[in-house]
C-alpha cells in the first residue's frame, strides 16, 4: 500500500496563493517516492488577487480551490471533504496564500486566525501522531493552529516572523535553505524554501529532504 | 559565462496556459545546470480562461504575460522585448496555452496561425543555429513556425496530432515520455511530457533529458 499524503494548497502564485515551485517540487518528490498524492484546498475566495507582473492588487475575485486546481491539474478535493483518517501525512507548501488564505498571519501576525478546516485538519493530524510538513511561511500558520502544543518550526532566519512565531507560543529554530527542522515529538518537519531562496535549485534541496523525512515518520 | 536560456511561457495552467509542472521542471533543471534563465511571454489576452476544477470556460479575461508571471515569480519579460541575439537557447513548455495562445493550433490544427512574436523568436533562433526545445503540444506550434524547414518533432504518439504536424510539413517521430527526439540539423529537441504522462515523475525524466540536450547543443 502506498502512503497517502495530502498536499494542502492555497491558490496558485507566490503573492496570493501557493508558491508554485514549492508546490510542484513537493508533488515531484512525493511521486518519485511512490506516495499517493491527495491535493486539497479550501473552497473560499482568496484574500485578494495580486498581479504577479506589477506586484499590485487587482479588482478580481478568485477562489482558492479553483486556482489551486491549476497546480493539481484538476485532481483536487475540497478541504472540507478530507479527514485526517484519509491521510498518512500532510504537507503544506508556502507562498503568501499559506498566510493570507489558510490563515491571516500575513495581516494579523501573532493574533492570526486560522481558517476553520485548516485548523481542523492540522489539529487532527497532529493529535493522531501523523507527520505534517510545512514550507516557507506555512510553518507560521501551522504553529498558530497548534500553539498549545508549543511546536518547534523554522521559517529560515527572518527575525520579525520568528518573533511572531515565538509570540504565538511556538519555538523558532534558524535553518538553512537546504536543511529542515524536525520536531520529533510532534512529527513536524519544516524547511525555509523561498523564505531564504534564492533559486529553485536551492529550495529543491530542502523540499526533497522534507518529503523524505515526512514519509519516514509515517 | 553561464548560458542564457529563454523559457517561453503561455499563461499559468494546463488547460488555458503553460502546463505548470512542465514549466517548473524546466526551470529546475536549467537552474541545476547553472544556466541563466530568461522567462518571457506575449503581452496579450489568453484565448479564454478555463476553470481548472470544473473544466469549463469562464467569463473572465486574463493576460498571458501577467499569468505567466505567477510561474516566473514576477521575473519575466514581454516577449516583444526579447531578441534571439539575447539568448543561447530557447525552451517552450507545453500545456494547452502553447497551442491556444502561442498559436491557435488547438483550434485550427494544420491551418494554425502562430502569434507574430512567437513566430519571430522561433525563426530567428533556428536561423541562428541556436537550439530550441519544446515539450508536450508545444512542438506543434514550433513545427508550424518553421514548417518550411520540415522539422522533425515528437508529441508522443497521438495519431491526430501527429497527422496534423505531418500536414503542416513537419515530420513526426513517436517517442516515449522518458525520451526525447532530436533534429540534429536544426538543433530542435522535443519530448512528449504530459501528452503521455501519466505522472510528474514520468514527465520529469524526459524534461531533464531535454534540458541537458538543449544545453549541450549550444
Amino acid at each position: 500500500m502506498s502512503k497517502k499524503v495530502g498536499v494542502l494548497l492555497a491558490g496558485c502564485g507566490v503573492y496570493d496563493g501557493s508558491e508554485i515551485h514549492e508546490a510542484v517540487l513537493t508533488l515531484l518528490y512525493l511521486d518519485q517516492a511512490g506516495a499517493q498524492i491527495i491535493c486539497m484546498a479550501p473552497n473560499m475566495d482568496q484574500l485578494h488577487v495580486i498581479d504577479h507582473l506589477s506586484g499590485t492588487e487587482t479588482s478580481e475575485t478568485r477562489n482558492v480551490l479553483v486556482e489551486s486546481a491549476r497546480i493539481a491539474r484538476g485532481e483536487i478535493k475540497d478541504l472540507k471533504d478530507v479527514q485526517a483518517k484519509d491521510l498518512d501525512a500532510l504537507i503544506i507548501p508556502g507562498g503568501f496564500g499559506a498566510a493570507k488564505n489558510l490563515s491571516n498571519f500575513a495581516i494579523n501576525g501573532a493574533e492570526a486566525q486560522v481558517q476553520p478546516d485548516v485548523q481542523r485538519i492540522i489539529t487532527d493530524m497532529v493529535n493522531s501522531q501523523k507527520p505534517v510538513g510545512a514550507l516557507c511561511i506555512a510553518p507560521a500558520t501551522l504553529a498558530k493552529a497548534i500553539a498549545d502544543k508549543k511546536p518547534e518550526v523554522t521559517i529560515g532566519n527572518d527575525q520579525g516572523t520568528a518573533d511572531a512565531i515565538e509570540k504565538i507560543g511556538g519555538k523558532h529554530v534558524a535553518c538553512a535553505v537546504d536543511q529542515t527542522h524536525i520536531d520529533k515529538g510532534k512529527k513536524i518537519v519544516t524547511t525555509p524554501a523561498y523564505m531564504l531562496g534564492p533559486g529553485i535549485k536551492d529550495v529543491a534541496k530542502g523540499i526533497e529532504k522534507l518529503v523524505k523525512e515526512v514519509l519516514s515518520l509515517i
